[in-house]
């Protein structure tokens, strides 16, 4: 497994391998994640293996389902109320049973990778026959102190490690961390999205918690703005170098102030139509942009998902179990109402992530090519994937080199796949140089250097951290 | 020719041919195909080798049109009853003598590989030289008993074979198959476009000959829906496990059932506005799905060509010459109505084709790869060809695995193709694994057991047959 | 470097170098190009290294200004007359300085090739520490006799190179040109935009300043559409061979005669909406298609750039510094209209060019495979470069074969990038190629048959030249 993920040809397998052995003892930096903070703040041991590396993870609940697996049998716990597996054991086993349908997937080498290198299992190979010898070892490993939370982070060699809260969180965890000494490791990401997307059912008692955390008067469209900017400056506090935007689409837009200022008068007194939303969502981005300006936090793009497309899923066990789907999405025009404002500004970073492949050689590496603002983000989601990873460099280096892209960001809420996501994109990066190389199209020592800064600086200089 | 599309990296090719050496005997099961029923029933000697390969073939006779050859010279005859070749020596030379055009596609390899593994003529090379030598070959075998269609329907190794028909067909010639022992190895398929979609002006009367052949009233909604459940138990009758749907996109809709039966009373009384064909047939996909839950026939769906494209081409020659050119084609809102009712229904699979590859890692592999109902077909048309086949493993698999895909279908009205359409599927899927295996990324035994799934397996259980 | 670009597995890089040998020598025809003619007509002395290889090239002034370095400083002159670098070496430094950005693009490919094939080099790597030495060893070359433009042009091996005029330009150049017996080397092309474009600002007075130009009544359609075929036989007399259409969409239309002339009136009496600027595009393209058919000039189109989409360039450096953007591009439905009129049309030829590479395998490679009038243009812009080369022979090669596409195009106004652009076109082929004849899908020689159509003849006869 030393030369998991190189190419085959010989050659620039071995360049390959000289590659990533520069870059394989980097720390890692992880600006942009869901890994709940309690888990650090808390250090208590994990659970069981079934609800650690499972229950949790709906990249690998998602496949199952897909096969034909109720949630409920996962540990899912249903909206309503209803029974759920509770038995960790019972879940792995469906794991084990269902185990070919992760063939050739990220999911499986990144648990392979972690029953591996994180647990040190061996090679030995999840199936039916051998799924409680594997949880068994996992779970003896649990109750090991070695095994905490904290102990894990220190020894992935995390440096920081950036969780995502909205405006609305009180952020104790972090505050615990920091009473700990761990500010500087674990810190917050600015995520407004609840208090900006008029489509949510529970906006308008969202905005009027702002106010409430805020002494601001968010019946208001300046006092909301106001509002926005007092929790970017506390999250700041806590460490927060960027915020971070999740969109149906990519649209920006300026509108009149006092047209602002009217959508969100309408929409506290009601419901108002998508388009109404959809303009608001886009002007807010202008305005972040604009706050950016003031405050320097990172402002970071995640548009294209049609969250809750599976109603059934959603309507029986609510969000983030799976059930979002990507659509196509336009930048090009999207874009240009912020760029044209901000795109030459200098200290402004807007880090844009998409899951519309189709748009990196046709619209996002030109964008981030030129505007000095841009740059692009990791391959993200269903992307984050070897054969995603690869076609990011294919696609986006001829035109916007490799300086215009942010490093690497695992974005996982599944904490111990976090070295295994680095491991699997410092690898992938060391075989798309090396092919570089091979072809005399890039000096060997430049290609080490690119490598290392993809797997570590860029991140850390387009962050600020 | 034994390592006939295997990479060039000796190791990779080594475990490449070690994989397809595991699939290579396997029965080929066809379960979604546009072969003549005829050809079987009869089992008369087939034609001239120009007939045979050529005229019937819009794959070959397009490329021929693009480089300044009419179609009259290559034997297919006008709608206007107006002169065209006739001589298959003539035609098959005009071919010899383009064969440069064909360089690199898979009609090439696909003819290459008949006049060598079906006909037996060794590598001998067409052009201009040799055309009639080839011709004289393939004329000579054609003759023996031995190349009549049921004695090569059994040499391809054919375990089942779907054609497709119009719910107006009477399916005399499954009728005489089955009459002869064949009824389990030749089976029908359910294609209702001609009595769904409006926009064909043939629609009307296609709906009143279905209210005849089924004794229903086909003067309303109901009596039409009526018929299509009782044609669709006579086509299960004749063997069909399927049903399939040719539609310009890939929206599904649930009208209410009034507003779905004024719709049809309405173009009874003659056309309507395009926009209304299309909410009618968005809402049939639903109706059909319905229906499958009852009856069990997989449900396939195959969205994006714009239909007749060639307006020169299809004023001269009629539909199916050629002349159809794909669209862009959305899935994550078009499918989203029909998945929201029968999505997670078990028992019902609907098995979605694409013209767009675009798609696959943005919309169809994320949705595949949740829906226990979907399952996604092979790559289709334009896209059956090495590059396309092997770009469908690599932007699909990592999102979907592999078990949410259907397992290869050749899709061809070409009889003798069948075996190396297939041959070529199993390379290339061979190919791809082996460069998992290379990569470290699947074991040897896993990588072979795939193998076997992808080329056979798969189309069995999904198609149940 | 002797390989260059070729794949590193030693047997397909064995026969790639051996296509390679076979077209490496062969001249160049460059049919579509934006030299300016009064460099080969002057033939002067180039200015500094900078001022040849970095100002004007906003390939790589893009880059640079993506790095936040300003144009000016890049020495790009502000249209509000402000100052800007004028010392090369200073333009040259900073280009070095930020070397690393241009890893894996083409333009630093391109560049080095320059430095090494053009003036000769040797393998001397550009970076702060060489800047000067490099900058002196270019400068040196560009003061001996044999650097001047004609002498590059041929000892580049250019047999043709067709530039780009607006239907205005009075092609004074040319006629240099051809009065020194150089009229058949440089050609010129026909590109209407400005005359045809109603979106531009200047559209009105450019079309009565064609009225002067023809002496035909530009004050109504007819009279335009006069004055437009007397300027192409003008062109025609200066040796061009085609037309060029660059438009923000591919649309085409046939309007009424008496409604494309009441648009035209009324955009001569002031602004239309973008609407009727769009039909009246397509409405034209229709137009032009009709006059070739009659004076035989082959017909380019070159749709979906978004133009001047950067704002602050375009306001402070005026057109074409680096500021457009590609867009999404369909192409079946807005081909058609021109198609149904002459896609079959023998004699008539249209070249289509595209920056949005989702649509080769769904629309452009189905187009070009079946419609004779239509060729697919080679790899354009941010496209043509490696990986853009490689993915479009593989994802249209099978679909439209090798022999409905058009050649390389290098479409460059860098004039020194001419001979390395073709052989990074040929190296890429010559890989592509290798790969077919090792996996046994192509014979040797019919590939080294095909590298040269691809590198030298079929442009030649593609483009009558």
């Amino acid at each position: 497994m030393g030369d998991y993920l190189f190419p085959a040809e010989p050659r620039v397998r071995a360049i390959a391998r000289e590659l990533y052995e520069h870059v394989r003892a980097l720390p890692i930096v992880s600006p942009h994640g869901h890994v709940d903070p309690a888990t650090l703040a808390d250090d208590r041991p994990f659970p069981d293996p079934a609800r650690l590396l499972i229950v949790p993870d709906h990249y690998v609940t998602r496949l199952l389902v897909s096969q034909g697996v109720t949630p409920e049998r996962l540990g899912v716990a249903p909206r309503d109320g209803g029974p759920y597996e509770t038995d960790g054991r019972a879940i792995w086993r469906l794991l084990a049973e269902h185990w070919h349908a992760f063939r050739g997937t990220p999911s499986r080498m990144w648990l392979e990778l972690t029953f591996r290198d994180v647990f040190g299992l061996g090679e030995v190979r999840l199936g039916p026959d051998t799924a409680d010898e594997v949880y068994d070892a996992v779970a003896a490993r649990l109750a090991e102190p070695g095994f905490r939370p904290r102990a894990l982070f220190d020894r992935f060699g995390i440096e920081v490690l950036a969780t995502t809260e909205s405006p609305l969180d009180p952020l104790a965890h972090h505050d615990r961390l920091a009473a700990d000494g761990w500010g500087r490791k674990v810190i917050t990401t600015f995520r407004p999205d609840d208090v900006v997307d008029m489509d949510r059912p529970d906006w308008a008692d969202n905005v009027r918690r702002l106010g409430e955390l805020t002494g601001e008067d968010t019946e208001g469209f300046d006092g909301y703005l106001a509002a926005l900017r007092a929790r970017r400056a506390y999250f700041k506090a806590r460490g927060a170098t960027a915020t971070d935007h999740g969109h149906p689409t990519a649209r920006t837009a300026e509108l009149a102030h006092e047209e602002a200022a009217r959508l969100f008068k309408r929409r506290l007194a009601g419901p108002v139509p998508a388009a109404d939303a959809e303009a608001f969502r886009a002007h807010m981005l202008v305005e972040f942009a604009r706050m950016s300006l003031d405050d320097g936090l990172v402002m970071q793009l995640h548009p294209g998902p049609y969250r809750d497309h599976d109603a059934w899923l959603h309507a029986r066990f609510g969000k983030d179990v799976g059930g979002d789907i990507p659509t196509a999405t336009e930048y090009t025009r999207a874009l240009k109402p912020l760029l044209d404002r901000f795109g030459h500004e200098p200290g402004f970073r807007l880090v844009v992530f998409t899951l519309d492949e189709s748009t990196f050689t046709r619209e996002l590496a030109p964008l981030a090519g030129v505007y000095p603002a841009l740059y692009l983000g990791a391959p993200w989601w269903f992307l984050d994937s070897p054969e995603g990873l690869r076609r990011f460099r294919e696609t986006v280096t001829e035109t916007a080199g490799f300086y215009n892209t942010a490093g690497f960001v695992d974005d996982t809420r599944a904490f111990c796949s976090i070295p295994v996501r680095h491991q699997v994109a410092r690898r992938i990066d060391a075989a798309f140089l090396a092919r570089l190389v091979a072809e005399d199209r890039l000096p060997l020592d430049e290609a080490a250097e690119t490598a290392a800064d993809l797997a570590y600086h860029l991140a850390k200089r387009v962050y600020n951290l």
